[in-house]
């Protein structure tokens, strides 16, 4: 059973900002090798979750671990509120189409987890429903992974509460970020401790375990996200299919 | 347990066919009214499942069974040999996308079913392969189920091997029936056996069950898939929604 209070949200003690930075400028050229190679294998896909408070740097963490790699085999989408139709299905219907076939990386910027968390805090499902989706969810992601190959990885953005009030207050004051004010998020950070506690379960109920990534300084968050991505793809057996003799 | 083998591909003695067809007429005519309901309560949907051997009449079934429902609240999919991008997915994702909309009947000529038969029969996915594709067929259709409302009826067209060969010939000599005849499908049928045995294994697997429905007789296929949707209809509350205060 993890505990978020027990995890900082800052980069280890030790770790120079300078090599880091530099390292992972090297990293992100690295995922991008690896990624050419899953595209012209075909064997895997890679599931991409990540998933965090308002403020907590999703964008930006899309934007920079991703830089060196090729947009065809991409596939980015950032989940809002439901539209009419998506709640004319089950929550999964949305997010099942858009999983990413063999050779592709797929990037939820939100995702499934949405729906037994914001939902879950202001109580618009009962615990039951919670119950209920968090199986469908390691049932869902278990066929991912086994029918199709597909890995998945989870990145939970760990921001303190401090940290989160400062960026929030960065796009009310900053004319290049105002465009992501909302005063909604303002209303959400109200709920704090019940985010954390839903954060929490989900996490601990997952059949496929998540990554807190410390994301209080942005340069450890891409660090951490892309060494974790890096790891992960090298264990693979990736390699460039040969030409048939 | 059930045992394909204990069920008649026969009418019952005793029921009259004029009846039976006048009887069939009013229930197609009380299913379209339960549609409308459906459609503009829209609380619930209905998925409705035909699988059965080549030349089984499901065709037929979804052309007379919902002759009186109306056409925009219809969802009609066939399902063929998947495509590229579909065999680039887990085998529920191009399901997944199809299924109803609260206030839609959906309607799937074969489905998720041959990937653990048909696949089967050819030995083309391992046993340990059937295993999980049963585990998460039953956690797909519960989540339809439980999350969404979704009403799922799943018949098993039964069909006799001599009366198969019946219809096969048919789609030969019959200038009508031609388009449709595959001769693929004369190969299949020597794998019958090994057909049986996955259907049935697939039937006593399922969590949500199935109905058996006796097809040598195409009129009294349509009664009893007649009866089952208007019975299981009817037990739903289902009401035009008032106008609010």
């Amino acid at each position: 059973m993890i505990k978020l209070s027990d995890y900082s949200t800052l980069p280890p003690k030790g770790l120079d900002k300078k090599e880091a930075k530099e390292e992972s400028a090297k990293m992100a050229e690295r995922l991008g090798k690896l990624q050419e190679m899953l595209f012209a294998q075909k064997k895997y896909s890679l599931l991409v979750v990540f998933q965090g408070m308002d403020g907590s740097g999703k964008d930006g963490a899309v934007d920079n671990v991703f830089q060196d790699c090729h947009c065809g085999g991409l596939q980015i989408v950032s989940y809002k509120k439901p539209t009419e139709d998506e709640f004319g299905h089950d929550f999964l219907w949305r997010i099942h189409k858009n999983t990413p076939a063999k050779g592709i990386i797929g990037i939820f910027n939100r995702s499934h987890y949405e729906d037994i968390i914001i939902q879950r805090v202001h109580k618009w499902i009962d615990e039951d429903r919670v119950k209920l989706r968090m199986d469908a969810i390691n049932a869902f992601e278990n066929l991912l992974l086994e029918d199709n190959n597909t890995q998945i990885l989870k990145f939970y953005f760990h921001i303190s509460k401090d940290e989160q009030e400062v960026e929030l207050k960065q796009r009310i004051n900053d004319p290049e970020k105002q465009w992501k004010h909302n005063p909604n998020d303002w209303k959400e950070r109200e709920s704090w401790d019940d985010y954390m506690r839903c954060y929490e379960d989900a996490i601990n109920k997952s059949a496929i375990p998540w990554h807190i990534v410390p994301v209080d300084d942005r340069w450890y968050r891409d660090y951490f996200i892309l060494k974790t991505l890096v790891e992960a793809l090298e264990k693979l057996d990736l390699a460039y299919p040969k030409i048939a003799e």
